[in-house]
């Protein structure tokens, strides 16, 4: 809704940005749309980078390298915590996605938005751990089903020792699985088969090109269906079934 | 979508029945449609009798006191209790819902299900405190407002005595508020500010008796609408939108 203006970075600053993040968008303030924290106002703000490509994505703004390579604004911290809203104005929630803001060194960003009072979420697949995930508000991992084409062993491998290293740190994370059918609901079985004591999220999936009316009731029947097949399923008693309220209440836009 | 066979109770057995509660309807498994448990697999208890008359209520026949009469069960807990399924095929969260069912004597019931393993929340409006209240995992208390015609300065400190009281007895309750139009959005501001550490959920409310193509698009605009100025309210920011998602899925009709 509100997409604030973007921030244009001085020219000839550029050797003193090494730290300087991937900035694809900063929006809000907004509702997040989905997972734990679904229906709270919050920033978003999307990292360019990822080392997933999912066939469903619905951010590869934030994906495609050459996209990212000729969008991204290179900004600090400090420039990033600017273009939020005044914190007695807005919501206290700043959620990092991407792409995939764990590929990034965020820690810096994390800790600058806590002492202004901020609140952080962020949202990963669960690839790649960085230290840093073990000092935000909320982890949220969203491992990615059959239908993306990336539920691979590998993945599989690399999502447990992620949430194995989590676990370490005291860091419990929330799992979302978004899911397109049964294919993903079967994976969604498996985390929740092996990862009883996580919170499981599960958001219907949205295709991407469809018109508005077909998206919406596209939506619908899906979630009318996972209602149906997950209150009959034993594994399943404990996952909270949702949607992507933004795509409800917006449409499938970006910045909102 | 799975309503249960009803129990017939065995005629000539009213003596023995002063425990036995008006139970108008028991469903699932189905999935609970809004507030902190919105998405888990459950099973619905509804029992008669409210103490409110709300201009908007979607379960009048759980209300009216000639309806109840006419259609209400009077069931014993152990007969409430095997109307739901088996636990190890189903859900194990059970909600009791009404009517008002903070008017009945359900501690009983709320201690047979515990032993079996469910877990128990309770949905009122916060109009009448009982000490069975502190021992449900899950006390939802939705005061109404001003659209309802109960937001009424007696029932506001009705439900202030009822909440002080749950905090007293260290059951600490999630609101709900329903939303129809900016005067409740006033009403969940000033839940906000009165009682800054609960949870509050505010979900839109569905008005009565439209078509379902009209009840569907006056939910997403009333969504749309609660985002957006929700999204902007320092008094709200740390409440949570959504929509009752059991209307998205099938629809008003009962039973699901």
């Amino acid at each position: 809704m509100n997409v604030l203006a973007p921030h244009k970075a001085a020219p000839g600053t550029d050797r003193a940005r090494s730290a300087a993040l991937p900035v694809i968008e900063i929006f809000g303030p907004t509702v997040q749309g989905e997972g734990p924290d679904m229906g709270r106002p919050a920033y978003f703000v999307r990292f360019g980078g990822c080392d997933f490509r999912c066939t469903w994505c619905d951010s590869m703004h934030a994906v495609d390298p050459a996209i990212v390579r000729a969008t991204a604004q290179r900004l600090e911290p400090a420039e990033i915590r600017s273009q939020l809203g005044a914190l007695q104005d807005g919501p206290d929630l700043v959620v990092l996605s991407g792409g995939n803001p764990a590929l990034l060194e965020l820690g810096q960003l994390v800790d600058l938005l806590h002492n202004e009072g901020f609140e952080v979420a962020v949202e990963t697949q669960g690839s790649r751990w960085k230290p840093w995930l073990a000092r935000v508000d909320r982890l949220v991992v969203s491992p990615k089903g059959p239908s993306s084409g990336m539920d691979s062993d590998t993945n599989r491998r690399s999502l447990t020792s992620f949430l194995q290293r989590a676990e370490d740190e005291g860091a419990p994370p929330v799992l979302k699985a978004v899911i397109f059918d049964e294919a993903d609901l079967e994976h969604a079985r498996w985390l929740a088969l092996t990862w009883p004591t996580l919170t499981l999220h599960l958001s219907t999936g949205t295709d991407i090109g469809l018109g508005e009316q077909e998206t919406l009731r596209q939506l619908l029947a899906r979630l009318r269906w996972l209602c149906e097949t997950v209150a009959l399923d034993r594994t399943l008693r404990h996952a909270q079934v949702g949607t992507q309220q933004h795509v409800l209440a917006w449409g499938t836009r970006r910045g909102v």
